[in-house]
């Protein structure tokens, strides 16, 4: 399936800056960059910039001069989404786990699973298989949790939202995150372009490490999954910023959107069809 | 200058369990194991991991029966402490820093950065110079925060320390990176063996990237730098665990030992002997 | 019902201090005073104080000189607990609760009510009438959180035990409070001494306004409501501590016991025999 | 002085609900009421109760229908403000405190005393006598923490403010309650119209019990405190809300102000002209 995605945004800089955004689409084995583009107005230089772990794309931009800027992303990407029958998913157990997969089971800033242990192993803990336990999570959050705008702020933390019950994409996912690592089941956060999403914005959803791979999960259930296109993982949205603001800096304007390339027929995969499917994602 | 470094630990396990360790030494470019040895009695297998980016050695038991069980390691490192003037540490742009140390720029569980910006913007923002305001950071944690064994416990954080003022090396770390973060200095949490610590046990402080190098900061005073051997690096105390524990087991007992392994002259170096020196430990 | 309490406290006192006590037993109409006794050895002036609104009693200690003190308070109460079928209780309408009781709605330290109000309105907005809310909500803890010493501390609140689902009964007395709270139920802490705990010990639990009365709810149920013999009232813990500190002073023992006065039989009450009976005792 | 003061409040109110105002003026021995009247349209019924320990004045309305209700009230109010030299006040011993003054020494929602108190003890704890305490306290929040709309939310307390280093007029208050009792000394909330406040709005500051009388601070600095007619006082904000709403109801317009009623010479006395006067408002 091939996407058109882009992303639109204005700053207001007033002094000497550096911003990193991290907007671009992620090259993965299962998505693949067929054309992009980025360009900033007035013309500055970008250094694009790779995290070796996560294959996160940054850009970093060194203001020099106080002004108003424009930066225009846009990408077609081909996507290959796949969904498995969940019996291919046998389940890891910790033995196995790789290094690089351990700091996923840490706690994080905005999801700190210390603290969750009891109330995770209270409400899931007889669940059988972590693939269950995580569907159940999903469900649970989707049943408890209102979506809300403006109820939560850059703050909030999966510690206020269990309680609180409300917030937005970025609360529904770290707090499935907190409650999966305090069953000792990596996760993470997962940031995107997102077909279908209304209104039309960049998301946020997780991933859990089920059978030695990263299953998508979204607990929001607002977007297909088949129609994501992955930016970014993370622990938890302070490593996957849209962008990061270093100096005297307004943002004026963020705008994300992700259509069709081609006249493909499109069949919306909505978590989940039936529990017994999973959907990887990587 | 060789240390001979030690820890032994005895768990009480009741159900069959997985205990990761990080007690291993690390192996860097100015640190060299001669020798090391790990004992598990009852003998069970013992998996070596490393995380390929922070390098940090994990020992993965997998415990298949109850029972009590000491495990013992024991090494020799040769540690090549280099004391530099500050004047080789030019200031590290914001532009040049990599991919790979952006990352400590972002808030963590137990380092709040996003919650401090206006504290440590008015108490530190005048002060010129990373290494400086690190320096100044230091102090004033010293100053301001008191070693109190018991104050704190296992989620106590740099914003519970910033106010409460009490706690151990691993809330005196915190805060230390915590503040460097939201000054947008890049800072890590180091957990080490310690020469000369009374009494004996497993030490923590920071390290803040500077002059693109890592240098070590100390804000507890209570060891000297150049008879730390390094153990583990990471965001905080959630990444480098000395044992993360998964199933029913009880701690039953924890040392760790530095001592010297010839009677080498040791000329104890505390942080700072003059604010101009910084001390690199990488 | 007749009771015979006492309280034995012992301090290190290291300077000239004031210690305020809450240990007396109040009087009420359901609760009559048939002898207490105050001995302070050394022996030192003691001022009672009553609060006019709550009417807990205080007794203020200062003390000029360092030294061990003792305290020993013991009293013969004799108890009149009323169990009232429920039918008695119509709901009290928010336009016809005094100004006094008001307070009992506003969040306090330990009970956030404030931040309560989904999760409360979520889990027992749709139960009919505000006793049957607060039965279920004493049921809820009692079902989700676990009596566990040494889990808790003196910072903790209704919002950590929600989650953490630990505590002791001060902990389980202020969660019953918070989630009234949050459902416009004026509800408050209660301190007392208490028979047939084990072990003996101070006991804490909440009242709620229910029908214009103040109704006793126990969500531990690890002692019979009618033997109970009340201390205090307040908003929280931070309104009945046993005892409040101003100096440098260190508690070493603190006891408390009741027993029966004389052979009367005794019929424990636990809540609730049936959820149709309501424990009025005030 | 005489004053007067408008209050005007606006709700669409979606379903039978219950609305608490504390808008009245107190009624003080050193603040007279001279004329007050409150319309409320469409009218309704409106009870007026005071609380019997903070003599806070409340009117309910049970409001039957949904509608738009318009509430106005105002007053003329005589103030007589006292300027005292701090000589007159000597310290009040702890042995001599009223048993109802005692509970402003208490931690409350939004004033964590009990996790302040090293703070408060390193940073104030040298000063001599309990008036020059709350003099520095009060210098030491308006040096530390900027006055800035939108930073703070309902949930913000003195824990946060600390740090956080911003907030408006409530949050200065509950940092300075907040250290107040830190240091043992009694300290409450105060809310009430503002001459000259800029723009016109409600106001809230503290009071400190000092010499056996309540003081009154400001650390905004914003409004002459011979200015300011009393509407409340309570532990907090949650004691002293302008309005508590019960039901489903939108606040679409709050405004309040406060002008000379005659044309009176006004001396504006702003806190503080020197550090040996204090203020007396009661």
């Amino acid at each position: 399936m091939k996407f058109k995605v882009s992303a639109e945004l204005g700053y207001d800089v007033r002094s000497s800056s550096t911003i990193v955004l991290n907007i671009h689409a992620l090259r993965t084995a299962h998505q693949t960059i067929l054309s992009e583009s980025l360009t900033i107005s007035p013309a500055i230089d970008a250094e694009e910039l790779t995290n070796i772990t996560t294959e996160n794309r940054f850009v970093r931009l060194d203001i020099p001069e106080p002004g108003n800027y424009n930066i225009r992303y846009e990408a077609v990407v081909d996507n290959c989404f796949e969904v498995r029958s969940y019996a291919e998913y046998s389940e890891t157990p910790l033995g196995s786990i790789d290094a690089g997969v351990f700091v996923y089971l840490n706690p994080s800033r905005y999801c700190q699973s210390d603290k969750l242990y009891r109330l995770a192993e209270n409400t899931f803990g007889k669940i059988k298989g972590n693939y269950n336990k995580v569907v159940a999570i999903t469900r649970w959050i989707h049943q408890n949790v209102e979506y809300l705008s403006g109820f939560s702020n850059s703050e909030t933390s999966a510690y206020d939202t269990v309680t609180q019950q409300a917030g937005v994409c970025r609360d529904f996912a770290h707090l499935g995150i907190a409650l999966c690592r305090a069953l000792t089941i990596p996760a993470r956060y997962f940031t995107g372009y997102s077909y279908m999403l209304i209104p039309q914005d960049f998301h946020a959803c997780f991933e859990a490490y089920i059978g030695n791979q990263w299953l998508l999960f979204d607990a929001t259930r607002l977007a297909p999954l088949n129609g994501l296109v992955k930016i970014a993982t993370g622990r938890d949205a302070a490593d996957a910023a849209i962008a990061s603001i270093f100096g005297n800096v307004f943002s004026i304007n963020t705008k994300a959107s992700c259509e069709m390339f081609e006249n493909e027929p499109f069949v919306p995969v909505y978590y989940p069809p039936s529990v017994y499917d999973a959907y990887t994602y990587s």
